[in-house]
């Protein structure tokens, strides 16, 4: 318990990736650190770095768009339209504490860490034992969280 | 353009603030550092503090329970349930850049910025305009941006 130590980032749903990119650039000054096609997850998804961390990682907006109909974001979107479709928290140890978390009665939807942006480890935790927030736990690259 | 430093906060709309409180101390260990009633609004909040950030500020989970039936959240509840209502970007200068944003097209929601939490400064721009999400933009009260 405690080891979520960030804001890591917020993950939200969109219709066309660089259309939204583009809107949060033009609006906001906002850029893009990074992209990638997650096979896995079915999304296609740019990360824009907002701020640096007070424990040595940084938030982000990360921008989801669908990359076969069967995702998990797809069917998100066709009944929810555009929107915050996660929240992510970072820590150091995502395997201890989403074990921490099961134990106290939330439901963890992977049985292990599985790959996210930029080489991290995560996992989520079922929205209805969270207030209605699906909630992803995140354990970076060590290379990030080192900062080289 | 540009000014907008930090993720300030997400706002998270809930039923009951207590219980949701206890649900995020129990299961993270998050704290609560700040609790008020904002009346302009119609809700009671909780600030959790998650980390600091690279601009001097911090970055919190705002949690919301409307405190009358009219209330913008009221209603958002009544049709979406428990959920993240809304984001929020941290920014030196409120006046500027809503002035900037709605130059570019974006409806502001407020003429004037009003008071959020802990003093600061805050107005919304619409959803419909910022591909779904509905987006605070939010100026400490001074005290709290110089750290004392």
């Amino acid at each position: 318990m405690g080891m979520l130590t960030r804001i890591d980032h917020i993950g939200i749903a969109c219709f066309d990736l660089d259309r939204t990119v583009e809107f949060y650039r033009s609006t906001y000054g906002f850029e893009v650190f990074h992209t990638e096609v997650n096979e896995e997850q079915g999304v296609r998804e740019a990360m824009l770095k907002i701020n640096e961390t007070s424990d040595g990682g940084a938030s982000y907006l990360q921008l989801l768009e669908p990359v076969r109909e069967d995702s998990t974001v797809a069917k998100w979107l066709a009944k929810n339209g555009e929107g915050v479709h996660h929240i992510a928290f970072g820590t150091a140890d995502v395997d201890t504490d989403a074990a921490d978390i099961k134990d106290k009665g939330v439901r963890v939807l992977y049985d292990e860490p599985r790959r996210g942006s930029m080489g991290s480890r995560i996992t989520f935790l079922h929205p209805k034992d969270c207030h209605g927030v699906l909630t992803e736990l995140v354990t970076s690259a060590p290379v990030e969280s080192e900062g080289h």
